[in-house]
């Protein structure tokens, strides 16, 4: 059994190698002009998410995960290029309390160092990969085009008057979660996970992608600002139909869903309304509906886990997936 | 012996079957928000060169060429994701004759029909690729890392004063002649080429890159507006450091040689002026210097089909060469 201390630390040592060779990865590159700020936003200490969840998946069906470092590497990348480009199509100026890439050089430059990234990204895939089949580079880019198609969507419904619940979760499905299932089925992929290993595996990791995106929405309105790193209540500045808002809209009446309407309407809301609409959340208990919601995904993700052998190993992503629910940023 | 008629009927019949199928690759994928904008850069009735390399080369090397159709409608969306983002960094308002994306949509827009053309590109590239060993998605890779870094170099002497024409040499190879040369790489990858055929086809797509890229910076002041598709002496207006404003750098003196560095100082000029810089280099014979390099490039091309067998396969590759010195747009 290992204890949640263990995890812990295992989880930072990992953590800390992985930021050592990211570090390395874009150093000596040239020209800086395109390296330079790809590496800004690299250097930015996030959860590394994805590239731990590559490596723990790999150790899970057994193999050495030794292995798997670049495929983290890649993931991580490939998150980092959705993240340039997001910000600027989401007109963000801070992202982890440090200023975007567009803002602090320009849009020209982030678009290019986004595109850089994706590039670096296969390249790093594809260092060493002795897999056949080219499975692993398939899986990568099936995340690739989801990632792409949920950002798609993702803008569509900021223009959509309708957006349902369901529709909520085809999008954070395509845009959120079919990038952890990926670096899920790549990390067991790589180390030679059966079939079965590998299915559980990226169920596992689609289902924790759900719980994950849900969390981050319900962290936007109950998070602590200073931890989360970004301004609270910022998606109903922005008026995106998060589950939270979107569940508040099911359930509101009279007066309370009119100020919910209004938001779409006027295309979010300034900054001085937030506390309102939290207040509104509250008395409709939209805090406790993606408490649950998020456990619901959670406990679906966990379930996929069976399938591993190993307890440490399969105790590790239990941990893991507890950890993200529980995280504060 | 292929006679020019055979070979543009060819080329006229392998064009025709890659616009068919380009058409049909995004046409049912939603979101159309996403792929709608893809399509639209798609149904450009462009060269095809670089589908066409890639067929031709996996014809040279003796495969059933059919093998490689995915490959080039992959090349194809690659090359278009890099017209779609580079658009977007240098202002340009048309292509082809057409608004280009992010003027007849929005640049947001425009940044992700990039990217998920790129992703696409990706997947068509793994369509039933069977070569063993990762060897074709390692060149195309290759070629997307070396097509940013290209874009980065050109938009770094955009501000810097003194670019030589070695750096011009350095930043094309990178922009314009990796991708050629990597499509003419995976095309013998793909059907199975030696590694001394492959090499050979890939100096020989590089060079022809180069030559092509002269052409280009050519073309932008020697030929005709309306069979180009775009502004003549737009790389002046644009204060372009192209081959042609290189060399007349070099050779201008005196007050002419004022006029060229006043194109630096002021990063471009106006349109009323490109007629007086047209005679400028006519006087400096840098369209003969443009001209004599293209051929040059042309012919160390040339020189690298010793190594293909089928002398039909090799004379199609010259009488492409050809056809794009002697292209007019």
């Amino acid at each position: 059994m290992i204890s949640e201390k263990e995890f812990n630390s295992l989880i930072e040592k990992e953590r800390k190698l992985i930021n050592t060779k990211l570090k390395s990865v874009l150093a000596k590159r040239n020209p800086r002009s395109l390296y330079e700020p790809s590496d800004y936003i690299l250097a930015d200490q996030g959860k590394r998410l994805r590239p731990l969840l590559v490596l723990l998946t790999a150790k899970a069906v057994g193999g050495n995960y030794a292995k798997a470092y670049n495929a983290a590497l890649a993931v991580e990348m490939l998150h980092n290029f959705t993240l340039v480009h997001d910000d600027i199509m989401d007109n963000a100026d801070k992202r982890r309390n440090k200023l975007t890439v567009h803002i602090k050089y320009d849009v020209n430059t982030a678009i290019l160092a986004g595109d850089g990234l994706l590039a670096v990204a296969y390249e790093y895939l594809l260092k060493n990969l002795i897999v056949p089949g080219n499975e692993v580079v398939r899986s990568f880019t099936k995340g690739l085009v989801e990632v792409c198609e949920g950002q798609s969507l993702d803008k569509d419904y900021e223009l959509k008057k309708d957006v349902s619940i369901k529709d909520y979760l085809r999008m954070i499905t395509k845009k959120t979660a079919a990038m952890i299932e990926m670096c899920c089925s790549i990390g067991a992929r790589i180390c030679g996970g059966t079939k079965e290993e590998i299915e559980a595996l990226a169920r596992y990791g689609k289902n924790l992608g759900i719980a994950f995106q849900i969390q981050d929405d319900l962290l936007d309105i109950a998070g602590d600002e200073s931890e989360f790193g970004k301004k609270i209540g910022g998606d109903l500045i922005e008026g995106k139909k998060t589950f939270l808002f979107l569940k508040a809209l099911e359930k509101a009446k009279g007066k309370e869903k009119a100020a919910l309407q209004k938001i779409i309407t006027n295309k979010g809301i300034q900054p001085a309304e937030v506390a309102y609409y939290k207040k509104l959340y509250q008395k409709l208990h939209i805090l406790n509906d993606a408490e649950k919601e998020i456990i619901i995904y959670t406990e679906k993700a966990l379930r996929q886990l069976n399938r591993i052998k190993n307890e440490n190993d399969r105790q590790l992503l239990t941990l893991l997936a507890y950890s993200l629910i529980k995280r504060k940023y």
